[in-house]
């Protein structure tokens, strides 16, 4: 059987155009023979919707469409859809299979999954796969999320006596998802001695992106084709030819796309045509700058220089080389005007008070301020150059720095930043290495330097990582040979930037512990954090 | 039986605090003979603990709290606890009794609720209810959030044959709350035949508000005894005595006393003393200013006026007028000078472009900075002043009045914005009638109206009760004649300023449906909301 794998870009709600690419698909991959095309989850609607789903018109949108590719189709299509549940009391988020002017549902969500996307709000579970025969083949097919769920999914599958397990999915890339979803899948299969289809959906939507991984694995837990991620099209295999295919994943690669078609999914489907960003010299902003120029293009992006007297040389230098490298026009507006001005005037009201960030904020939010009377004034789409490890601290000026549009690198570590920025270079060469080189500095004192006021960006993100991503207990960090004093000065930090945090604009999830999306802390909480000894209160007995 | 229900305020995450309320609480009840004292769910952690449930230290704390309030409490004490469950290998929002150098977990809750507090990510149900025995009385305890959730629980506890059916919740507040669960109790109570004690969690934290309801209501439908809202204290009564009790609530006063509690616990529970925020001589900022007096006492309020060339006589003199009135400290700060330094230094980037949205902003924008710079210089809590109307449909400035550290009245409608000025004058005249009558402005140029840019706020408000609190139907929100044009033009305002939504401060929820809260639209999404007849697919059979 010749099957097609839809790697397919769909906006969320936007019907029309979202059905009209699944019939040109469909009629594409019937051109090339295909029997079976098979579309990810949520593939009518798009993915993301929220509380669009709530609206009951929108819902009877997503009938109308399915109605028009019963119609339409030319071929046996596999496809996520909305549809009614067995007694039309709820809505479901289902699969649906399309041949011959019919439309059978043949599987809703089993494991609805609400840390993500809310599907408890919106859907109930309505039956298990049922098993379809296309040609000779037994098939079934599941929607599933997160490798824990494809594993729970396929297993249950597999006691339907199928042949081929197919997956649907809209789940959103994370930093090695494609290797380990391909190891989980292949042992799954192998295990269960079923051939399994996966088909993710591509794109992004709100700062999720999904990768569009295609995949087809035999019982024997081989891989017999892989589709190229982050890029639309078809990946068109014969399931009973012999090829095996593993494609190695390049770790940098695979991260870098993943934030170029971030940003450049939220400006396409947002309508934004060009964009601007405050360029400092420093790694953060070229680096941001180096992904805005991949994602549309040097020529709709403007670099803005917004020197204060705090500015080195260097950092100017360099900042217009790297515009120069990557061909982004650049204006230089310099802010010493306009902060001497608020000077004077609030002067009479700082009764006296000594010199402190309030100066240093000030700065900030007058950059701010000029890109946003840009943006305002031509349309450019602003960004937001902060990362990972800035925000858990806090480390950046609200209504300042952290304000933008959109913030493509607000899920990199500083080192993933550097690491980055050296990757990029390896395409080619555009960021200089002075700022590769030089020592972290926001430029708003005299001499300053990041690591006046937190801790040095490697023992940051080490004790980051031990937090969110390993989860370890106080002693536990301690024992790696962090002190106590940096531990709790961390903590303390993360804490109370919640605020500023949830105040930041969107940006790319690319880890598995993004801050407002994975990690949710209390704004305000009254916690100290304290070596605790391993223990359990025996349950729902008498205590000894 | 002499009962205590206990509305207690507590801090997320503030352990040894926390316990040491419960045990006051405790000691207190005893002096007064209480048999039994019941405190509400999460009493001992606090509510809205969010990920701190992912940390293991955290989950221990609570371990060694119970442990302390086992060896301590000197009567029979039911409370919320975090446990284990039975096999040690999850951790469980559960209820504890307390009694004589014992702890004992009786019920661990059972429907998780996932859309508010996330408690599927953190928690298993391990067990519903035992029945336990105080005195003579056989009894069943459930942890409950929501109407839905208590009308279940008191039926399936009815199933157990007890005399006493008790609830510990921590469910947040909306408009109608409170007589809305009295109902819903007394009904249930009286259809299984069964007395109910109802303890809600008191307090307020991240911008959600507990009104700390103490309820009981016996197997008549009688409500026995119900405890004052929004206030620490004991409710203690004798659970076989004769007396039937019923307050009838004051919508105005239960809405206007939840949102200063709301400011009050967010600035307290954070370590804020004192707050200032822009005073324009409009009805949101005297609202808003009111609320502010009335948490934090109007010794620790600053009004800051901010005029431009563009603000009346009558708005400086009004804003003046209210703050003599509320005996709030002003400061004039005028914005002239440093609107025209922008505009100097960034004609020359404008191409001669006119004039435009960019020059309004720009004074909005300027106004928050010198807030910021007041916070940073002396650490004022900014006030952010906007409504629910204006979040709705985008009608604000980012990074200018959208600004501030918490927006007290971001979930009231316009109307209720009016509503709650002339209830709060009720009670002492304060704010002036000028500012009542006046139509809405933000004196950003010449002669300007709010409904220049928006629709009149009465329609709007109601097109905006049409969509979410009431989930109408395009073509019945047509019937009812509002206009196609005008809904889809707030419709698609709604939709495009969900970004700016999403930089926002946090406010207090009053209502429902609280956007970021309750209602969540994606950021982007293609969806053109047409009318649509009723329809439903058949699922899972072939189409007809």
């Amino acid at each position: 059987m010749k099957i097609a794998l839809a790697q397919i870009n769909q906006t969320a709600g936007k019907y029309e155009e979202n059905t009209q690419k699944i019939l040109d698909f469909a009629n594409g991959a019937k051109q090339q023979n295909v029997d079976l095309i098979i579309f990810p989850e949520f593939a009518v609607c798009g993915g993301y919707c929220n509380d669009l789903f709530n609206n009951k018109d929108f819902i009877i949108s997503g009938f109308k469409s399915a109605e028009l590719i019963t119609s339409q189709t030319p071929i046996y299509t596999i496809c996520g859809v909305i549809a009614n549940d067995k007694l039309n009391q709820n809505i479901t988020n289902a699969v649906a299979l399309f041949h011959n002017d019919n439309m059978k549902v043949i599987a809703s969500k089993y494991n609805l999954n609400d840390s993500l996307f809310n599907d408890l709000k919106y859907f109930k579970f309505s039956g298990f796969s049922n098993v379809f025969k296309i040609f000779d083949k037994n098939m079934a097919c599941v929607i599933a999320d997160g490798t824990e769920s494809v594993i729970k999914n396929i297993e249950k599958a597999s006691w339907l006596g199928i042949d081929i397990c197919v997956i649907l999915s809209c789940s959103p890339y994370y930093k090695g998802k494609i290797e380990e979803l391909k190891t989980v899948i292949a042992n799954c299969a192998k295990e269960n001695a079923i051939d399994v289809a996966y088909v993710n959906m591509l794109g992004a939507q709100d700062g999720y992106v999904f990768e569009g991984l295609s995949l087809y694995i035999d019982k024997n837990g081989n891989i017999k084709v892989q589709g190229e991620t982050f890029k639309e099209g078809l990946t068109i295999f014969d399931s009973d030819a012999e090829n095996v295919e593993n494609k190695v994943n390049d770790k940098n690669k695979e991260l870098y796309d993943a934030l170029v078609l971030g940003l450049k999914d939220y400006m396409t489907k947002n309508n934004f045509k060009k964009c601007a960003l405050g360029i400092s010299g420093g790694i953060d902003s070229a680096l941001t700058l180096a992904i805005a120029v991949d994602a549309i293009g040097a020529q709709n992006v403007l670099g803005v220089l917004m020197p204060s007297k705090y500015t080195s040389q260097e950092s100017n230098s360099c900042a217009l080389e790297l515009c120069k490298n990557l061909n982004v026009q650049t204006k230089t507006i310099p802010i010493e005007k306009i902060y001497n001005v608020y000077i004077d005037e609030l002067t009479p009201f700082f009764e006296n008070k000594q010199k402190d960030l309030t100066e240093e904020n000030l700065q900030a939010r007058i950059r701010s301020n000029i890109l946003m009377a840009l943006s305002n004034k031509f349309g450019y789409f602003i960004l937001c150059t902060g990362n990972k490890s800035e925000d858990a601290v806090g480390y950046s000026t609200l209504y300042g720095d952290a304000t933008g549009g959109y913030a493509p690198i607000s899920d990199l570590l500083k080192k993933e930043v550097y690491e980055l920025s050296k990757y990029r270079n390896t395409l080619s060469k555009v960021i200089p290495d002075f700022i590769i080189q030089r020592a972290p500095t926001a430029e708003l004192r005299e001499n300053q330097k990041d690591s006046d006021s937190i801790p040095e960006y490697d023992i940051l993100d080490d004790i980051l990582e031990k937090i969110f991503d390993n989860n370890m207990k106080y002693s536990d960090i301690i024992n790696t040979g962090v002190s106590n004093e940096v531990l709790d000065r961390i903590w303390k930090l993360v804490c109370s930037s919640e605020y500023k945090r949830r105040q930041s604009p969107l940006g790319t999830k690319v880890s598995k512990t993004a801050f407002l999306r994975d990690v949710n802390l209390p704004v305000g909480n009254g916690y100290v954090w304290k070596p605790m000894k391993e223990k359990s209160l025996p349950s729902g007995t008498e205590k000894e």
